[in-house]
C-alpha cells in the first residue's frame, strides 16, 4: 500500500509499505477513505521530537472495515467507521471510568496518512454510522478521531458550565474545536486568542464571541480586562509550549482550571501560581473513544461542524506538500484523500 | 502583650511586642484563647523560607473579640471567634466564586502564637459560636482556623466522593485532617501513608480503613496491590515536597486528581505523567472561610472530634519547646494557651 513516512525531519515519504494484516483475533483493517495531518506530526517533522526513521506516520482516519479477526463480534467488511487515534478496549476499569485512553489494552494508529490501518482493539474502539455517509460530512467525521475530541477534552477537562467565561489559548484546529466545544457546553462569552486572520474567523463561525489578537502579556491583559480583571472561569490550553502554558494559568481565575490537550513540550508548570491562586490543572491524552457518540450524534444532526478546519484538501500523493503547508502556517488542517 | 517572634532558624523567642489596634474601620482585635503550631512554620524555622528577624509568627488562633472597628457589624467585643489564617471580604467575585483565600482584600493573621491577633476583614473572615463554647471544644474549634479546612480541601479539590478510594499522602496533622474530610466526603476506603505509630492511631480513629507504612517505590506499589493495579480515585498531597508529590502521581488512577495542600517546596511536577495518563492537579491556599460554617456544624453536633491532633498542649510560654517538640516529630500538632 501507499503510506505516509518520516525519515528525518522535514523528509515526509510517500512509499510502498505492506498493508497490515490481522495478527490477533480483536484487531481489525480499515481501508482509509481519509486522513490528516496532525498538529502533533509537526513536532518530529520540525526535529523536536525523536524520530524512528522510515517508520509511518499519522495517527487519525475514517473508512471502511476491510478485515476483522475472528474474536470481533460488532462490525464487518463494509462498514464505515471512525478510528479513534488510541484505541481501548472499552471494558477495562479505566475505560470504564471514562478514561479510554489509558485503557490497559491501549494501542494507537500508526499509519493514518496511508491506505490502510490497523485498529488494535476493533470492538472497543470503532464507532460505525449506520451506512455510508454523505461525502460531504467526511470532514467532520474524521475530526471526531482526534482533534475535535481533543478540544472537546480540553472543555472538559477546563470545567467549561453553562454561562461561563472560557478562554482558548491557542489557534490550531485544535483551539479552535475547543472554541466549538466550549460553545456546545454552555459558555456565554468564548474569548478565542488569535492574531491570524483566518483562524479568527473559524473560531467566530464555531461561536467564540470574543477575538484576542495579541500575545503575552499584552493578550493576558486583554483577556483580564474582559473579565474585570477576574480572569476566566474555564482555560483551554492547545498548543503545549511554555508560553501557551504561561498564559492559561495567567488569564485563569482563582479556583479555575486550566484543561491542557497540547502534548507538553519543555513547559515549566508555574506550581506557586497554582498553589496560591488555587487554579488547576486537567487534562491530557483525549479518552476520544468515551466521547465519540455524543460528538458523532452532534455532527450526524448537523449541530456542528468542526470539518471547518480542514482548509486544504490534498491527494495522499501529495502529503509532503501538506506537511509544509502546516508548518508554513499557510494550512489551518489538512485533509488527505488515499 | 507577649508574642512569639522568629529570629533566625531555630531561634523562636516569646517577646513584649506592642498589641495590635485597628487601624482601619473594617478590622477586629482578638483576645487570643488559643493557638498553635503549623507545619507550614517550621520551613522558617529549619531555615527553608526566609525570615524576617524578629517578625511575629504563628497564623492559627481562635478567642474572643477585644475590639472592633467602626465598620464591623457583625462581631461585638466579647463574641467567641474562630479566626481563619486567610481573611477576606466575603464579597468580592473571588469570594462569591467561593476561593474567599484569593480575596481582593486578602490579609493574613500574623500573630496567631501570642495574647492578641489583628483581622483584617472582621465581618468577611470571622466566625463566632453562639456563647462560650465549652472548653472542650477549642482544640476542635482551633483546627477549622486552618488546619482541618486545609484537610478538607485536600479532600475537596481531589475530588473524594462516596463510595471511592482515596490516599492521603503526608501524616502531618493536615494529612490527618485530610483523613478525616476523606471519611466525612463519604470515601469508602480512605488509605493513610504513615510510617509512625501515633499518627497511624489518629488516622484509624479518624476512620483511615488502611495504613500503609512503606515508602517510595514499596508504599506506592502497596497502594496499587491495593486498588487491583488501578489507583486511588482521590489522592492528597498534603506533604509539600517533591517525593510526596511523585508518589501522589504515581498512586492516582488515570482520570483522577491529586489535590495539593501542603504549601510546595521544590517540586517537580512530573507533567509528562500528568498528560499521559490524565491525572489532573488542584487545590492550593484553603478558602478557610468557604468551608467555616460547615466545618463547624460538624465539630458542634460532634459529628467530627478533629482536636485530636494536638498530641501536646503548652502554656504560651513554652512555644520554643513546642517548636522543637514538632521539629523532632515528638508533637503531631501543638497546641499554645496563652
Amino acid at each position: 500500500m501507499r503510506a505516509t513516512t518520516i525519515h528525518a525531519p522535514g523528509d515526509i515519504r510517500l512509499e510502498e509499505r505492506p498493508a497490515p494484516t490481522i495478527t490477533a483475533p480483536h484487531q481489525a483493517v480499515v481501508k482509509v477513505l481519509a486522513g490528516c495531518i496532525c498538529g502533533s506530526d509537526l513536532w518530529p517533522y520540525r526535529g523536536e521530537n525523536p524520530i524512528d526513521a522510515g517508520a509511518t506516520i499519522g495517527h487519525e482516519c475514517v473508512g471502511v472495515i476491510e478485515e476483522v479477526g475472528a474474536d470481533v463480534r460488532s462490525f464487518r467488511p463494509g462498514d464505515f467507521v471512525i478510528v479513534p487515534f488510541v484505541h481501548c478496549d472499552n471494558t477495562c476499569p479505566h475505560c470504564a471510568a471514562g478514561m479510554t485512553s489509558a485503557c490497559r489494552h491501549q494501542g494507537f494508529t500508526s499509519s493514518g496518512q496511508a491506505e490502510y490501518s490497523l485498529v488494535h482493539q476493533a470492538d472497543g474502539s470503532l464507532v460505525k454510522t449506520d451506512g455510508m455517509p454523505d461525502d460531504s460530512l467526511i470532514p467532520s467525521l474524521l475530526t471526531l478521531s482526534d482533534v475535535m475530541a481533543t478540544g472537546w477534552h480540553a472543555a472538559v477537562a477546563a470545567g467549561v458550565t453553562e454561562g461561563s467565561t472560557a478562554v482558548v489559548v491557542g489557534d490550531g484546529a485544535v483551539g479552535l474545536c475547543g472554541v466549538l466545544a466550549a460553545v456546545e457546553l454552555g459558555a456565554e462569552r468564548v474569548v478565542a486568542m488569535s492574531r491570524h486572520e483566518p483562524r479568527q474567523k473559524i473560531a467566530e463561525q464555531f461561536g467564540a464571541t470574543h477575538i484576542v489578537a495579541e500575545r503575552g502579556e499584552e493578550g493576558e491583559q486583554a483577556v483580564l480586562d474582559l473579565t474585570d480583571g477576574v480572569g476566566a472561569d474555564a482555560v483551554l490550553e492547545c498548543v503545549g509550549n511554555d508560553p501557551a502554558i504561561q498564559t492559561a494559568f495567567k488569564v485563569a481565575r482563582p479556583g479555575s482550571t486550566v484543561g491542557f490537550v497540547g502534548v507538553p513540550h519543555g513547559i515549566e508548570l508555574p506550581v506557586r501560581r497554582m498553589f496560591g491562586k488555587n487554579i488547576g490543572l486537567a487534562g491530557g491524552m483525549a479518552p476520544v473513544r468515551t466521547y465519540l457518540p455524543d460528538l458523532l450524534d452532534r455532527v450526524l444532526s448537523g449541530r456542528i461542524d468542526p470539518g471547518l478546519v480542514f482548509d486544504l484538501t490534498l491527494p495522499l500523493d501529495e502529503v509532503a506538500d501538506g506537511y509544509r503547508a502546516m508548518d508554513e502556517r499557510r494550512a489551518i488542517k489538512v485533509l488527505l484523500r488515499p
